[in-house]
């Protein structure tokens, strides 16, 4: 095997027409260039020529004016609603309008203090409709999108904690890339702190309520809890709270999820090491030898430990697989130009 | 090119220890392997060397006697601390440990209707360590488990839908696994429509209430609304609301997760038949070369198109292509049995 092996290694140095100037240079210089072009190509080469089409074709995020556009529908279409049913509606109240949108507010965030309840059937239907909906925008929708915009705040946060640091984009890039999850978190408890404590200090400085009660109101709002003994009763109160509770209600469900990421993280991290430190054996070899011909490609030595990390499973291989036999027209086992320049004879 | 192709096709079949009868039919078999022989792997061979080791080492589902562990736990220590700050909670009582619990449950799940409100200082307190840590034991622990739950009635369901039609395990198994999101998302509507049904039917007989406030009460608890006109009054309204409010809420939560789940699935997968439907270029043919020999082997042109597909990123296969060259030990640039008997006996 290893006879076999030596011989193959020589006699595919002779054929390949690349330049190998010394074997022993040779088979490492072939490998200095998958690490440095596939990172190239994605930077500026595939970005040009494959990246815009995908995010023209595949937005992964809402748009954010999309969103606002949505939330500003949504609420919109919800004041005029709850407006007009206004006199159904019994509870604490001050202005018409104002009443309308922080009911509005209370209902989509799942809040619902109960100082505001409807008091009719058709009312009561429409806040049933309006929290399922509201649900699902906040949901499906809100949250994408706010952790978007974290996202993209990433990478101030790490040029303030390396201010002092010389650092260069790249390096501030690979950091960001690495540590991804990590810096989303940290950025979301600071925001999420924030918003705890400029909401403690408006209500008892506005609403008038001592610090303690101010702070069990701050947690039952943005943890969405609403008992409702204590809540916004004031113009200014309604007003501040219709901007807060959505903003800190959204920042604590992102702070979950982002802590369910960083867990999930930490778990893909260990496995991902454990397949790497893992040992090849003969068995390895031979379950990761796709084409039958012996030896491992580096190609196929990637497949078998992503898929061993579980990033890519044997349906995408197969799925995959299918296409290449299919463009390998001249069934050589491998795609050449000729192949290319054959299957688009082959279909035109 | 392809002058220089065929030379190397057939003089690596020349080389190639393995028997091949005879070129055309041979270049076809040498692919028959990979098609099968990984979903074997999967199923008996790598199930029973790799599989369980994994299983063992990271645990992705939290058990199931974990998880009721973490729950009974969590709600023995809450019945406790609220009986015995019952005094200082105030609304419409009825046995005092079942108020305990009910209090706990309507807390942890955030519906919070304020029929019962603390109404001290330590208990305020108490309440909001407990809102937190309800969120976080169901966020992150409880959904998990309830989505694996789901996930693992499947069959069951797929089964009774194709009962007239008679289905081999391995279809069956194929059917489930290519729609897996959807029927988990089917499962878990007709489990929260079956929720919906018998709270609102249980409202309307024991706790009195009219279809509609039933209706009215079902959405407002399984949404964590919670505006608290209509609740639990009664002892056994109470029980019944301790386990289905932490169900329904629960498989609410997760019917929003599959929404979300099928929604990227579907664009994921029209992501997929468009890099699948994509010509190759030339361009391709060269970004995709890893070894640089001027064709693209089957697992190089697999790598490229699960890159495009955004399963796998140019981090993964870095990482994976250091371990290679590391075992890579006679630079050949193909891992063979030598080289894992020297990188043994080179780490011994």
């Amino acid at each position: 095997m290893a006879l076999n092996d030596a011989k193959d290694s020589t006699l595919s140095a002779l054929l390949d027409p690349s330049p190998q100037p010394n074997q022993k240079n040779g088979a490492r210089r072939r490998y200095r260039r998958c690490r440095s072009v596939p990172t190239d190509l994605i930077l500026q080469g595939n970005n040009d020529a494959v990246l815009p089409r995908y995010e023209s074709i595949f937005n992964v995020h809402p748009s954010f004016w999309q969103v606002t556009l949505f939330l500003a529908l949504y609420l919109g279409v919800g004041t005029v609603c709850f407006y007009l049913v206004k006199d159904q509606i019994r509870g604490q109240k001050t202005n018409g309008i104002l009443d309308a949108v922080y009911f509005c507010i209370v209902t989509m965030t799942t809040v619902g203090y109960g100082d505001l309840v409807p008091n009719s059937v058709p009312s009561k239907l429409l806040a049933c409709a309006f929290v399922f909906t509201g649900m699902a925008l906040i949901g499906l929708t809100l949250s994408k999108s706010a952790d978007y915009l974290v996202e993209k705040q990433e990478s101030l946060l790490v040029k303030c904690l390396h201010i002092n640091k010389k650092v260069g984009a790249s390096d501030l890039f690979k950091e960001i890339e690495e540590n991804r999850v990590k810096y989303k978190f940290i950025l979301n408890l600071g925001l999420l702190v924030l918003l705890m404590v400029v909401g403690t200090i408006f209500l008892s400085r506005v609403e008038h309520l001592s610090l303690v009660d101010a702070f069990y109101c701050v947690c039952s709002t943005i943890t969405t809890l609403g008992y409702g003994d204590k809540s916004f009763s004031t113009d200014a109160g309604r007003i501040f709270a219709v901007f807060w509770i959505l903003t800190s209600t959204v920042c604590l469900g992102l702070f979950f999820l982002h802590l369910a990421e960083l867990s999930t993280e930490r778990k893909q991290q260990s496995l991902v090491n454990w397949v790497l430190r893992r040992k090849m054996t003969y068995i390895d070899l031979e379950a990761a030898d796709l084409d039958d011909d012996g030896v491992l490609s580096a190609a196929e030595f990637i497949i078998y430990k992503l898929k061993e990390m579980g990033k890519i499973n044997q349906e995408d291989i197969a799925l995959v697989m299918k296409e290449f036999e299919d463009l390998d027209v001249d069934q050589s086992g491998t795609l050449s130009a000729s192949d290319i320049a054959l299957a688009q004879s082959y279909f035109r």
